[in-house]
């Protein structure tokens, strides 16, 4: 059993539980190495205070649970089986101290808690473990922080191809489509998340997707991409100016840069993820676009994109070394353009360290 | 307000119920056209049994809501907010009667459910909407019907480009990347799911990955892929023999063929999901191949890629006129090959009406 695996027993064991019942898919992934989205399927990673843990999951990824290396139980259901009852069935096989369970509360549906209810009626959810999870995920290992910096060398690479797309009139859909192409067949895995590439007004949609809008000189253009390494993701944005750039465009972008390399220069272990907002903000707000930067900094990530903690105003987290995390000011004037500067970076008894390393300064693509 | 939300207060009103909570963001696109994934922001559109509905997003969503042509009342809220408590006031500044809830339990997580239960102490869950937004959406109509032949049409065009990169020592990876490229050029905004290429024996993993194998000749080459067109989605399969075929090969094909086509063409009204399994299944069976169908015959699609029905054995749902579902029988040898055959049809009072077109003859790419 892994060192993760035993860190959720001595949990259990200090919080008089039974059974941990592990259900997130990213979760698993993290905790085993198997990674598999079951969609509306049956996906579990079951641990015992005092047992060796067992995976349930749909028969046709046993062979894949398999060659990941786990040694333990697994067990597989078909769709037309009860899998609740066939679960339960493997559950109190194991032990019948069964009636403490920490739940993953966040992703756990009310639907599935009725389920196991009915399946294991002396079950009660004592307490959730998504705290627990989180705060395992969120202090990275050096094994991960080097899955880390992989996938940020590929995002580096990534802009490339996709400034070297970016020509009179092509769409944004056809710009994200040649980048992930490029990236693809050098035999990068596959995208973090679905490319985001906006061009001019549309840019100033902060979480708009990527479109049909045509690309004009004197546009700026904003891509926001990240990749997968080894199970572990990268996100990073850039800006660029297609042709020529307008004084505003300029002191726009040059607001935002300040905000992100001070936020990224100053970030330090003791620090709050609030009071990291707050000198992005700060800028902004001081250079008068203050309203028109209207989501937080940023956001942890590892295995999944979209991870503890959120870097936003009022948040009285403190910033540790080994966590790893976004930072992203931008500025998005309604009808006229939108800037967005990101690195996603690991925190060191230093400070910052970038996974990309692409320049930030602004640039005029030709 | 439209026919789908007032069905929904109907609902309501005939199970004395005073709420509907609808927080699954693709039963928020079927009944209103907006189409967002909030991730781990809340996005909710609340029905009330004798008032206008309104949503609460992200703030930076507000304007995309409003563009999509929603009238009723719109709330926005900033990640430093306390979300669920702006929500709460939301609510009961519209009645103070909201005491009988119905929410999406196949969506709503227990923590979500928890913050509801703190914010709003009167609230009581009466009752799981889940089964009425099912059987609406599984009911397609006209309308919704053109736009899943659409979706079905790109599909078919998808094939032919990922047909053309096939060639020796081709990647998968390079293959779909190839292929998503080609669609994504000509304007279609997304592929509905990753893009399954499988080559030889790496397709016997009938939920593997599109990965690293290199295409040999004599390899059988599995493609499972969908579009989305206006908001509908396709889902398809193909498999196709790569310079040559052997008389096993071909074997397996015809026989996934022959499962594919009774079933497609059996199926009728008023049959269960578990017969039109039982169809297929018989046949793959009897020809020797019954161990190697390890997975349901096919689900249900429409706005989203999974939706009900299950067509799959046991399953005592009956089939009505206007569902639309999968149809995808599949062969999977361990160490040796992987045929699945797929189309998405729906049905009419005649039997199926196919989204997809592209031949289902075994196809021998050179």
């Amino acid at each position: 059993m892994n060192n993760k695996i035993q860190a959720i027993q001595q949990w259990l064991n200090e919080n008089e539980l039974d059974v941990a019942f592990l259900s997130d898919y990213h979760t698993i992934s993290y905790l085993t190495g198997f990674e598999s989205d079951p969609i509306e399927r049956i996906l579990a990673l079951v641990v015992f205070a005092q047992n060796d843990p067992l995976i349930f999951a749909p028969a046709l990824e046993v062979q894949a649970v398999k060659s990941t290396g786990w040694t333990a139980p697994v067990f597989g259901y078909q769709d037309h089986e009860n899998g609740w009852e066939r679960l339960a069935g493997h559950i109190t096989a194991v032990t019948p101290s069964i009636k403490r369970w920490a739940i993953e509360e966040s992703q756990l549906t009310v639907e599935r808690a009725k389920k196991i209810q009915t399946a294991l009626p002396q079950v009660i959810f004592t307490a959730d473990i998504t705290p627990k999870i989180q705060t395992m995920r969120l202090h990275k290992d050096a094994q991960e922080i080097e899955k880390m910096h992989g996938a940020g060398r590929d995002a580096d690479r990534a802009f490339e191809y996709g400034f070297a797309a970016l020509a009179d009139g092509v769409s944004e859909l056809a710009v994200a489509a040649a980048l992930e192409f490029e990236t693809k067949k050098r035999g990068i895995p596959g995208m973090s998340f679905e490319t985001l590439v906006q061009f001019g007004a549309h840019a100033a949609e902060p979480h708009g997707a990527t479109g049909k809008t045509q690309l004009k000189r004197g546009d700026m253009a904003l891509f926001d991409l990240g990749t997968i390494y080894e199970g572990y993701v990268s996100d990073a944005t850039r800006t660029v100016a297609y042709g020529a750039v307008s004084d505003h465009q300029r002191l726009v972008y040059q607001t935002v840069l300040e905000a992100q390399l001070a936020a990224q220069s100053m970030v330090m272990p003791g620090m709050t993820a609030g009071e990291l907002d707050d000198i992005a903000r700060t800028i902004i707000t001081k250079a008068g676009f203050g309203e028109y930067f209207v989501h937080r900094l940023g956001h942890g990530l590892g295995s999944s994109v979209h991870e503890f903690p959120q870097i936003m105003a009022g948040n009285d987290f403190i910033l540790e070394p080994g966590m790893a995390f976004s930072i992203e000011p931008g500025i998005y004037i309604p009808g006229d353009m939108g800037v967005r500067i990101e690195d996603s970076i690991v925190l060191t008894e230093h400070g910052a360290e970038s996974f990309t390393h692409h320049t930030k300064d602004l640039q005029i693509i030709d």
